[in-house]
């Protein structure tokens, strides 16, 4: 089972958002919050270069490196209010105990994901894999499969759980089943168009549900 | 032309959604984000009344009424960061030209609005409705109702425009016409499923499209 993190297990969505428009803002890029919160979690140069074109405004390297410093900054500043979501501790231990490999994979870097996982508390010993890690992330398949690589199974016979329409699309090109959850903001239908095979609230509504994913635990 | 306010004209339901996450924080109610962001637009009253089932807490008037205070003062300190979204007040100016007449019906307070409405800055004769001139906001069809009578036009000939499913269903229930828009994070299915007769990014393509609503402008 193979697990994004913003929006899936921690909910921190909102608070990438808001760093990201402040990150925008101070450089005078004026963008509705609503395009930024339908962006997180593809890879950041996607999404800096669809800002470029939407805005018509070009970036140099040196001004999206800026940007991805200040976007970072300010999701650090906001880690205070990030929270496991609902479940998501209790999902993880369960898998544990049953036997079923996971691991995490995240768009994000290895310095502000390694952050959020504090919030999480994981064992030492779980893959987390990173955009450092591949040469491209979300919405293309790396990220995933350097994970179900690491846990040494098959990608087509693992489970890709993200809140996002980028998870769902990795999971697709990756040839894994996605788990549509609707922690991270996205509504039920975006992520069944993007290909989600079942949608669960959050963690908690997912782990009440698990027998459907044919995931078999023992009583 | 009936307008919701915040995420329809104005980029600030994500002010909203984090001025209620730390009303209820602070009241000890802890609430995953998303589950705020789905629920701006409707009534206040139902809103708290969702969160009582959700969570279980039992809610006094006191306390419902300090939330509600606490998010008015949460929201107001965020207002510097609040913005009209991109093609409000072109599409407001040219349907006031073409003698087409609009009003604003919001679910928020006269205080609260009052407040927002600055920001947009409208001419002081436009009517605007807000929960305190009717017995129940959205989705109730209160709010719709008695913008179209403020108007002088049947409401059944009217056209919501709307950001939220609670607008679309209040727009059903009014019998008018609901125009659903992505800019306060829905996405576009569930505004449909909720009734959307059409669905646009944001006011500004809203009016690039506006002859798709059979509207005529003087050319």
């Amino acid at each position: 089972m193979l697990f994004d993190l913003d929006g899936t297990l921690l909910d921190s969505v909102y608070q990438h958002v808001l760093a990201w428009k402040e990150a925008l803002a101070s450089a005078g890029i004026d963008l509705s919050i609503w395009r930024i919160h339908r962006r997180i979690g593809m890879s950041g140069g996607l999404f800096l270069r669809a800002l470029v074109r939407e805005t018509g405004r070009e970036l140099t390297t040196a001004e999206a490196d800026q940007l991805r410093e200040r976007h970072e900054t300010g999701y650090r500043s906001r880690l205070g209010e990030v929270r496991p979501l609902p479940g998501a501790q209790d999902l993880l231990q369960v898998l544990t105990n049953a036997g079923v490999p996971w691991a995490i994979a995240t768009s994000g870097s290895q310095a502000t994901a390694g952050a959020s996982l504090e919030v999480l508390d994981l064992p030492p010993e779980v893959p987390v894999i990173t955009r450092d890690h591949v040469a491209y992330a979300k919405p293309n398949p790396d990220l995933f499969l350097a994970a179900a690589e690491a846990l040494g199974r098959p990608i087509t016979e693992s489970f890709v759980v993200g809140d996002s329409v980028w998870d769902m699309l990795a999971s697709q090109r990756a040839h894994a089943l996605g788990i549509g959850v609707l922690s991270g903001g996205y509504g039920r239908e975006e992520l069944e168009t993007a290909g989600a095979y079942r949608v669960y609230e959050d963690p908690r509504d997912l782990l009440a549900h698990i027998d459907e994913l044919g995931i078999r635990m023992q009583l």
